[in-house]
């Protein structure tokens, strides 16, 4: 268990090295010319840059990418420099992320695999750039899916009875890993929500239904018996409220009278792998800022 | 008032005529064998069949277009020699259908124009085959739209107070004019729960949200809120529960943060006129079959 | 004929008033800094601001919306000035618009109206904020469509032996209005290349078919014949070559083997209405702009 | 390399066992009679029934799924008596399956890893319901991810001198399979045109572009070249002609300026593997039929 998770692909090239910047901040004029006036100062050649000035909640959010290796500075000063530009704009929320630091994904699972295998994948073909130290499951039946990847699984059981200590247990070696992420992989369990309050921010959910519709158990089947003519998948971060914290990424299928509720089940898979897969990726990518329940996604 | 609508496009060669059978019943062995021997006996050149046979409801679907001049019999006796087959099936839902008798439609608007202009437009150009003899507008915006197109255009103003009288004369007016369809075209209203059961299965409104999220005032600036990543449209049967009866046809377009409250109004047009033109034609031809609360659309 | 085209809609609240300035030029360090800098020195309120610096082109492009009433300089003074940023960064394309001056489009049909029914429905009603003082057709089908919307409607036919004359009147028409653009909306003749050329980023043509797939004439047929799963329209710029200009806007529906070529013609009418509208309006709104072959839409 | 490969799933209960029957043949009246009334005649319980009368080849095509345990008959009868059937119904092209009896998949691969960890994973978790015994790389750089699968292997590389005798190798390698489809699955070599006949509706490939646009080698930069605005992929029989065989399924997602060739090689992914997998599906649950270049798909 204490093997260290399989890291496939190799350290990028220094020329792709990158610093990314990210803040928000009350809106105001002035807001682009002082940062980008910041980043023209230090020479930094901006390989992405993104905006987003939102009217209904009057915040300003920036997300910079910039070549590590066109800086005189170093991570720290590069830190410290913005660290002063933000205070200037009042920003709430400020982040200098070098990534050659390597990030951290926890996966929890219960006993649907096929986000498990699609996560796994992408990650062993390099597709997906990120450590996966862990993955824990309420069902065993999910670990010699790990164990072919090399990675480390605990089977943690739960039941109504054992649910508050098998939670502690959880949060036990998932803060063990420090991770960036925690991911839902189709994990059948309502996380307490004073652990959803304590991981805030880092733990993502994927809900096999187009959200707020169909909240909770079985929304194919919700779904179904509704009669709609789409059927969806949601990313989203978790919040104590079920099914109700902030959406990252959404997408839909068409179905029709002929499918049936196991159909559905079966083609909803497909959105399923593809929505967690992209939102997880804007993510690990710090392409998300949270607007109160609103989410800006600078892809 | 009492001028007849514009009918646009001329009547079909004899070769285009089509008799149209639809039926219901509950699933068993041997129906497809029964009904397509039956065409087949009688010499009908089928043009489009489809079947669907329901696992959840157990009930069976057919609708069955044929070249009316395949026949040597005539309209009164193939409705008689089907009836006898639908009996023979326990069928409770059943008809035959000759397209050389027009359809009518009367539509409900408000002031909100975009469904209107669009189904005038491809009515005047011949795209929606069916006769337009009245509008009816709670307000008067878009009279000058009716009579542009030469379609008689009624005023009948609503108020909290007046709302049951005003109710009672829209009936009057629309029951006037026996029409196959009636649309609320963006009609800002509630129907009344005792005219919704009257025109059961004849009343079909354009919901601009993605039911059964959304329902009801402000579907958009309830999706803004609520930070989704798709907005849609649906169009769907009128019952005497608000925006929850059977669904004909939806869509969904992505938006993101960038798109305020405003422009998803703006987007949402698109998808609410071509999923109202869409739902509306197949309802229009017999293609709608309501299954509880589901629909059966053969397309 | 020199009747003023009818403008619906009343004329913007002062506070709506924009001013559009747009600016492409060789991409290096530092453009975004200067742009803003220059923005936040005239007190510029931002509405809308985009950037993008292609890095296979190595160029850079932007579109910034400020309110007009934001600023203490008027339109002949911004303009002024902004082209001395213009200068200093080697743009090769720059423009500052006023939202007050109303734009004006010339439209060139022949007998398929959808596209004229839905772009004047949608005007109409404001949705297309543009003055129309011309329609042409090389047929006279279409001319009491745009008598209903009471807009001035030319026909010029065509045939091979008068191509030549034909085109030459209506080249003098159009550049009688001096049209911002010249939207050939199901005009089933091809532009002369001499023509195509004068007008180059003005003429705006709805292909129906996914580019560069089933160029030139009858695509649905050829998509039919080629037995594809989805079907297409594409809305581009016109230029010498046929169908293959740079392209503004494109989108598929799905189709099987269940529909026949007749019925891909009905069903393609939808895309080719809202393909064409949405690149039409991101023409219109200052938003595209054309890198080669290529172009950057700013939605 | 002769060890049988893993057969993940547990064989299907009695009452999941099914015969798929299907038939393509001349249209003509009372074939849907016909064929019914012969499943009618031997009791059998149709789970899902398709046809279609293609009007414009003027065939007729039908897939039956049938409930194993409803016949009275065993599968030698049900073949027999099905073939005087097609043989009264003049079919070229009939079949009896019996879903008892396990289909054989081989891939064919070269370096790009992204399908085939999708295909695995599927086959692993149970969602893809074939047997693979082989799969064949002309690199070795994909050896491990079958041996994680523990599926056999075989290298044979490919050079322009080595060719007839590589292709030679992987023939016999296939042919000793039997399979019932070959995969390439981001297989990057042409199939000489020889094998592609011999092979003829057992090869299929996934091709990352939008056919019949962007054929042969780097769609995706022609994609980016030409200026697109969706791209898509497409799931195809091979023939001699290369990228031009029968479309199975396609699929598109939208693009923009923003997107470089990688960031579309990137998200082209997705699209890749889903349309694979789905044409796939269709092909080894027998419903597709080749009707000349064109494909009908049973869904």
């Amino acid at each position: 268990m204490t093997s260290p998770a399989r890291t496939p692909g190799t350290p990028p090239a220094s020329s792709e090295r990158r610093y990314i910047l990210t803040l928000a901040c009350p809106d105001g004029t002035g807001i682009v010319a002082r940062i980008t006036t910041f980043l023209a100062d230090i020479g930094g050649w901006i390989v992405e840059a993104a905006y987003h000035s939102d009217d209904e909640s009057g915040r300003f959010f920036t997300r910079q990418e910039i070549r590590a290796d066109s800086l005189a500075i170093d991570y720290t000063e590069l830190s410290a420099r913005f660290a002063e530009v933000a205070q200037a704009l009042k920003a709430d929320q400020f982040q200098v992320i070098d990534t050659l630091g390597r990030k951290k994904m926890v996966l929890l699972v219960s006993k649907e695999g096929h986000c498990l295998y699609d996560l796994l994948g992408r990650w062993h073909s390099g597709e997906l750039d990120v450590d996966i130290p862990l993955i824990i499951g309420n069902h065993p039946d999910l670990g010699p899916v790990a164990h072919m990847f090399d990675i480390p699984f605990m089977h943690v059981p739960i039941t109504s009875e054992t649910k508050p200590a098998a939670f502690a247990e959880i949060a036990r070696l998932v803060e063990e890993q420090q991770p960036d992420v925690i991911v839902l992989a189709r994990f059948m369990q309502v996380v307490p929500p004073a652990l959803c309050e304590k991981w805030d921010g880092l733990l993502i959910n994927i809900h096999h239904g187009f959200l707020p519709s169909f909240r909770g158990a079985k929304p194919y089947h919700q779904a179904y018996q509704r009669g709609v003519k789409l059927i969806g998948a949601t990313c989203h971060y978790v919040t104590g409220e079920l099914d109700a914290g902030p959406i990252i990424e959404q997408d839909v299928i068409h179905v029709d009278h002929t499918d049936s509720t196991a159909a559905m089940v079966r083609r909803g898979r497909d959105i399923e792998r593809s929505v967690l897969f992209r939102g997880l990726s804007n993510h690990l990518q710090n392409r998300v800022f949270r607007d109160g329940l609103r989410t800006v996604v600078f892809k």
